[in-house]
């Protein structure tokens, strides 16, 4: 095989969920590209490293610091939404909800892969805390055990600062079925029902 | 959502098979990687455009001309096994079965997508064939149905020049099932039986 073609489908093998056999088309339609979308996707990978940095003050990605929903004032700045990721934050403004301010962890607590608080950012969050603008803190990490134990941790941090801590709600999800839902999931759809 | 990150996730959503999921995945990799990673994949893009093209000879990709195969003097010279793409003679040459030589076309001939056989490398394979040393030429285009008539449109070509045209076998593939197979698939099967 043509050893430079051989190195993309490598690079590109190393992508998560992409296994060889897609790589190597992947390879192969970069080499069918016209030569200017080549250069504009190498060029996108180049900006990306570049351009995006972390917004000093919840950490989301951004290009610009602080980034535009810190900086934005028509938002709601008596809520944040603690979240694990930056694509976590992406994924809650997509639901054109919630108008609050962010704060991104950058991980969970876990033991077994040796990180704590002290590798993420509840310092940080802490600090903001003190602004007493903030009323609620809203604590979206993911209903995993890491997640659950994380929420857990942060909470008690938060209660005695005397601002409402709150969890967003575990049920079925929307097009679910009860017969198929886990039961962890139907317990907690079942405690957290609501009248009508 | 950031500007170059999004313009990433746009560049791999232009993939076969990647869809704006595994798109924004893919981008989130790419910022989380190290930037001499980043760097390495970027630059194997370019390097795919810059160094791969064609061998004069059987029209197979390379970094030089002839390649490798058509120089290598311990293959089989008077052999040639026709194919639709490169990516077919890298499926071949992993069988470590076949020593000849290849003949890359650049596709089928489907008149619905206007391509007939001057689009392809067909010319370039009867002027190949005038070497006294060719006995036998293979065609391995897909089983599709541009495959097939793009066989039988070769061997019409091939046959008056006295040399033997063979099609690779049709039939059940390993670790096939009876059951699951299709009617044309089985009547091949049947069709092509060896004896024990």
């Amino acid at each position: 095989m043509v050893d430079s073609l051989e190195k993309l489908v490598e690079e590109f093998s190393k992508f998560p969920g992409i296994g060889k056999k897609t790589a190597q088309r992947m390879a192969f339609f970069v080499l069918k590209q016209r030569r200017e979308e080549s250069e504009a996707l190498a060029q996108a990978i180049l900006d990306v490293k570049s351009k995006v940095r972390y917004c000093s003050v919840c950490f989301n990605i951004t290009e610009e610091d602080p980034c535009s929903i810190c900086k934005d004032e028509k938002r709601d700045r008596s809520m944040i939404c603690v979240v694990e990721e930056a694509n976590d934050v992406m994924a809650l403004e997509k639901t054109n909800q919630y108008k609050g301010l962010y704060h991104v962890l950058g991980g969970v607590i876990s033991p077994l892969d040796g990180i704590g608080p002290d590798d993420l950012k509840v310092k940080e969050l802490l600090a903001r805390l003190k602004d007493t603008q903030i009323k609620e803190v809203i604590i979206a990490t993911n209903p995993s055990t890491e997640g659950e134990a994380t929420a857990l941790y942060l909470a008690k941090l938060i209660k005695p600062l005397e601002i409402k801590v709150t969890r967003i709600a575990r049920g079925l999800p929307a097009g679910g079925d009860l017969e198929y839902a886990d039961q962890t999931t139907l317990a907690s759809a079942l405690e957290g029902r609501v009248e009508f």
